[in-house]
C-alpha cells in the first residue's frame, strides 16, 4: 500500500513529504494508522545530525497514537479497530529484561531497531524501490506504519488521540521518572532541573503522588507561570542567586530527597545530584547529553548516602503502563491538554520543528 | 583516673605511649576498657598528615572491643560488665536521619566528634594539664576510653574480644556493604575491586547471603588463594588482560549484578560502575578518596540503568546490627580469625602500621 509520510532524506534538511510504498505487516506485526503525533526534542537531535546513530533516509516521529488497520501472522493481543501508543521502548515479557523485573528496558529487538529495521532486518517502508529506514521502531511521521505487536500499547478507545499521543514519549518519560523509576513518596521534597514539557510532566508526577516542596530551577522566568499550575511550590532561577545548591538545601532543611534533570546538562546533572539530601537523596538523570559528555563529582558524595541513577522512558513497561498513563489523563488526574501548545497539518511539520528551536512551543502535535 | 595510651602528637610521627589522665564519664557518657583493638587504614590516613581533617595530638583508634567499667549519669542501656564494641558511627536512634529509616548515618553528636571532642565539647583526655583529643568518637588506642552511651554496641559476652573488635570497622563496612547497602540477593553475580580487608569481607558477606559468580580484581596475584578461601569463584587481574570490564561482562553474560570498590581509587571506581549490568546494575562504592579526587563516567551508563552508590559503615545502625555480625563469627557464618594476621602489645604499636605500609598484614591486633 501506500502512505503518506515526512520523510528525512538527510540531516540538517527539512523533511519533504512523499507517497512511501508500505509493506504488508510480516509475522508479530501490526499495521496502525497514525492518528496524531507529537514532535519531540529527539526527532530533532537525529534531524540535525548531532546524534551519532542517526541513519537516513529514514522516517522520524515517535510519539504517535493510531488505530490497528491490520495484523500479521501471529499476532494474538490486538486486532483491527484496537486503539494503540506505538513504543519505542518494546516490552517483550520474554527476555531477560523484561523477566528481571528490574528494568523496562526490554532488549527483544534492540539491534535491529537501533539500525532502523523491523525484527526480521528488513524495512517495510521504500520509494521507487528502494528502502527507507523506519526510526526506533515507531516512524510516527507517516500516517501508516508497521510496528512489531511487542512495541504497541493498547489503549481505551474513548482517548483522544491528538492528547495521549504525547504519552508516547515526553509524558510518561516525565511522570514516569516520578512514579516508576524513583517511586516518590507522598510528602517527599523535590527538585526538578528544566521546566520543560519533560520538567512539567515530572512537577505533576511529583504532585499527583502527594510530595511535598516541589522545587523548579530554570533560568527563563517565563517557564514559572505554567510549572506552577502544574504543581511546582517554589522556584528558582540559578541566574538570580549565589548558589542553587545551597538554596535547594536551605528551602528542604538539609536537600531534596528526589531531583531530576531534564536538560541534558552534565553540570546540572552534578548539581542535581549534589543538592539532594545526605544519607538518602537520590538524584535521576532523564536528559540526554551531548555526546561525549561526562559527569563528575566527588565520591564522597555517594558515600555519605546519595544515589546517583537514570532513568529511560520513565522507568515504564510500555504495554503494562502506558494504558495506566492513558486512564490517569482520562481521570484527570494528570494534564496533557495546556502542554500541546500547537497543532499542525503533516505538510506543516517542518514548522514545528522552527517552534521547538525557537523556545516558542511545549509541543506540536501534527493531526493526520 | 590514669590510663596508658598511644599518642599521636603530630601527623607523620609515630606513636608515644603515655601515662594519659582521663576524666570520669559525663551525663550519657561510659568508662570502656578497650581489651583490643585493630589497626586500620583510616588509622594511618590520620596519622599520615593526608587527612585534611586529622587533628592532633589525638588518641586514634577505631576498631575496639571491650568492657563496661562505669556510667555516668543518665545512661539507661549500659551497665558494668556489659561487652561493648565502640561505634565512630553512633546509632541515636532520635535524630532525622535515625528515624529516616533510609540511612546508617546518625547525626547526633557529628560536629563535636569531627573536632575530636565529646558531645559536651570538651576532652575527656589530658596530660599535664593539656587536653589531647578524642579521634572518630572511639580512641581505641587507650586502655581506657569515655565513649557517649550511644556509640557503644552491647555484644554477647563469650565474644572474643582480640577478634569481635575488628567488627567495629573493617568486617562491618565489608559485609554490611553487601547486606545493608546492596541488599545483595541469593544468585546474584559480584564484582569486587580489591581483596584486602575490606574486599575480603564483601567476598564472604555475598557468600553468606548465596550469591553466584563472586569475581575477585587485585593486581596482586598473592590476594587470590585466600580470597577463595572466603568464597570468591574467579580472580581477575587487570594486569593480565586487555579490559577487565569485558572480562567480567563475559563471566557474568551482561555484567554484574552488584560491584564494590574497596580501595579508593577513582578509576577503579569508574571501571567498578561500567562492569555492571544493563538495566540493573548496582555499584557501590566503599573505598576512600583522595581528597580532592573526583568519578566520572558518561550519564548514558546511568539512563540504561547502572545506579552509583556508596556505602559508610556498610550501612550497618551500629548498637542494632553490630551485635548481629557479632552473631553472624560466633554461629560460624563468617570467619574473622584468618584476617587478623598480626598481633602485638600497645607498646609494639607502630609496627602494626609498618607492617600495614609493607602491605604484610591483613590486619593487625592490639592486646592490651
Amino acid at each position: 500500500m501506500k502512505t503518506r509520510a515526512a520523510v528525512a532524506w538527510q540531516a540538517g534538511q527539512p523533511l519533504t513529504i512523499e507517497e512511501v510504498d508500505l509493506m504488508a505487516p510480516q509475522a508479530g506485526e501490526v499495521l496502525v494508522e497514525i492518528k496524531a503525533t507529537g514532535i519531540c526534542h529527539t526527532d530533532y537531535y537525529t534531524l540535525s545530525g548531532a546524534d551519532p546513530e542517526g541513519l537516513f533516509p529514514a522516517i522520524l516521529g515517535h510519539e504517535g497514537a493510531g488505530v490497528v488497520v491490520d495484523t500479521g501472522p501471529d499476532v494474538k493481543s490486538l486486532q483491527q479497530g484496537d486503539h494503540v501508543i506505538p513504543l519505542y521502548m518494546p516490552e517483550c515479557r520474554e527476555c531477560k529484561f523484561c523477566l528481571s523485573r528490574k528494568t523496562n528496558l526490554c532488549q527483544a529487538i534492540r539491534s535491529t531497531q537501533g539500525r532502523g529495521l523491523m525484527p526480521d532486518a528488513t524495512s517495510r517502508f521504500s520509494l521507487n524501490g528502494k528502502p527507507i529506514l523506519h526510526y526506533m521502531g515507531t516512524s510516527t511521521f507517516s500516517n501508516y506504519v508497521v510496528v512489531p505487536e511487542i512495541a504497541l500499547a493498547k489503549i481505551r478507545k474513548d482517548a483522544p488521540f491528538d492528547k495521549v499521543c504525547y504519552i508516547g514519549c515526553g509524558v510518561t518519560t516525565g511522570i514516569g521518572a516520578v512514579v516508576f523509576t524513583a517511586k516518590v513518596e507522598a510528602g517527599a521534597n523535590i527538585a526538578v532541573f528544566g521546566l520543560g514539557g519533560i520538567g512539567l510532566n515530572v512537577i505533576q508526577g511529583a504532585r499527583m503522588v502527594g510530595a511535598d516542596k516541589i522545587i523548579g530551577i530554570d533560568i527563563n522566568p517565563v517557564r514559572e507561570k505554567m510549572a506552577r499550575e502544574f504543581g511546582m511550590t517554589h522556584f528558582l532561577n540559578p541566574n538570580k542567586t549565589e548558589n542553587i545548591i545551597d538554596d535547594i538545601v536551605q528551602l528542604t532543611g538539609g536537600g531534596a530527597d528526589y531531583s531530576f534533570e531534564c536538560i541534558g546538562n552534565t553540570q546540572l546533572m552534578r548539581q542535581a545530584l549534589e543538592c539532594t539530601h545526605k544519607g538518602w537523596g537520590r538524584s535521576i538523570i532523564i536528559g540526554v547529553a551531548a555526546a561525549g559528555a561526562e559527569i563528575s563529582t566527588r565520591p564522597f558524595q555517594l558515600v555519605t548516602g546519595r544515589k546517583w541513577e537514570g532513568s529511560a522512558f520513565g522507568g515504564a513497561r510500555g504495554r503494562t503502563d502506558v494504558p495506566r498513563i492513558v486512564d490517569w489523563y482520562m481521570e484527570g488526574k494528570i494534564k496533557i491538554d495546556p502542554l500541546i501548545t500547537h497543532t499542525l497539518k503533516l505538510e506543516d511539520i517542518n514548522e514545528g520543528f522552527q517552534l521547538m528551536k525557537a523556545g516558542k512551543s511545549i509541543r506540536s502535535v501534527v493531526i493526520y
